[in-house]
């Protein structure tokens, strides 16, 4: 059984690094659910590591590993903690090639909704704003600029498995992703707390019907003054108690699912 | 200036603990924010800590301090530390009373907008829909069974300032806690990933644009299900992509801001 020490637990160990991750272009992924989606994406699972009792009662994920050419190794609970950062992994964790696509593949097709992260570093907030796109129907999450690393572990396990469903694409300048994406057609709102439009207004006009590529920035320093300006609104989400504003997945959540009804509405119709 | 041996930081840190603050009826808020919002609730500041640099930086809160009666003590670096939970707490903590009040009294000039969290563990999640709840417009949240303290100093930093705006109360039993809600005329709509109505459509069927209360159970567990029976609906935020389910924080974001939105058109018309 390996150990903490088996060169290949070492080799995935150092994938909880960003520059191990980035030199290798491979990331870890904890727990049955991740494991399963990561194994639903071909490709994408390069090894699997669990304990004998996990990779037991994960008969059906063990088995779809074996079938695609992937290999299946049963570690120490010593060696699965070397390679997990949760309390309670269940067990299980994979290495994963790297997802993301370019953007302009991202957009080839283009998606009737977008989400642009810009300068995000809290990597809980980028998970689950991922995990709130996918279920708002977005097909494309874009991280721009000085972002977090979308395979750090706690973005990959706040995702929920998401990470492993939309389009991933990264962008070194966030104001060249805006301009692409808007050429790829789409609507480009810019969510702000100090935004000149009310969200509310937006979907009473109708004018949240056509595709649109929602841009968010960092909870701490809200989006970049001239990022916003490159938008074709900046939007704010309506403050009907004192609460001077919404945290990033909250706002995030409001915006997307605005986008959603109407888009979904716009297709009923 | 007040060490950590101090009598009185000695007892202020025993307000870290849950027990502590339950026998005491006090709490700790950390920060200019959380200092400048409790100031604002006459009574609410029983004591304020700060290092000097602080409370000559935010001197109009120190002002107000005296100015009400609430002594004001410069503490060390350590005692600071000692006495706040985040990295960076700017300086100040404020020693505050308990904010809650009887459920009945919540309800009495029945707000449009209530939230009931029933059994919510997590003190992140439950300070977080806390603010939202505020940015929603809702006039009362009830902690329901076995939630976690509202009081906890991550729920308190999480609410970001909330928790001195909205009317917390507190329900032993969250099944009668539904009872009063209702009995106090609002509609109980329990969210729930297995709900038998769509947001969507109770939105399109003007069904939300009359007094609601809403009940989300814990993101692990979700709603027990003799609770989730007891609400007039329970109703499920639609997942337009592959995500299985939205966190508590995100769905507790569409719901809430759903019915504001049908609640602020209503007092329009």
């Amino acid at each position: 059984m390996f150990t903490p020490r088996t060169p290949r637990v070492v080799a995935a160990r150092r994938l909880r690094r960003r520059r191990d991750r980035e030199a290798s272009g491979r990331f870890l992924a904890e727990g049955p659910q991740a494991v399963r989606e990561a194994l639903d994406r071909p490709g994408t699972v390069v090894e699997l590591f669990g304990v004998p009792a996990a990779l037991d009662r994960y008969a059906e994920l063990t088995g779809a590993a074996v079938r695609v050419g992937v290999p299946v190794s049963p570690v120490t609970d010593e060696a699965l903690a070397a390679l997990t950062e949760t309390v309670a992994p269940q067990g299980l964790v994979a290495v994963c090639r790297h997802l993301d696509v370019p953007l302009d593949e991202a957009l080839a097709d283009p998606p009737r909704l977008v989400v642009v992260l810009a300068e995000i570093r809290d990597p809980g907030n980028a998970g689950t704003v991922l995990r709130t796109a996918d279920a708002a129907g977005a097909g494309a999450v874009v991280f721009a600029g000085a972002a977090v690393d979308p395979y750090n572990g706690k973005c990959v396990r706040a995702s929920a498995g998401s990470v492993f469903h939309v389009d991933l694409a990264r962008a070194a300048d966030p104001a060249e992703a805006v301009t692409r994406v808007r050429a790829a057609g789409l609507t480009v709102l810019a969510a702000s707390g100090y935004g000149e439009t009310d969200l509310d207004d937006l979907a009473d006009a109708g004018r949240l019907g056509r595709p649109t590529a929602w841009l968010f920035g960092s909870e701490a320093h809200g989006l970049p003054e001239s990022l916003a300006a490159a938008a074709d609104a900046r939007v704010r989400v309506p403050l009907h108690g004192r609460a001077e504003s919404l945290n990033l997945a909250a706002a995030a959540a409001v915006c997307l699912y605005a986008s959603a009804r109407a888009l979904h509405r716009e297709r009923e119709e």
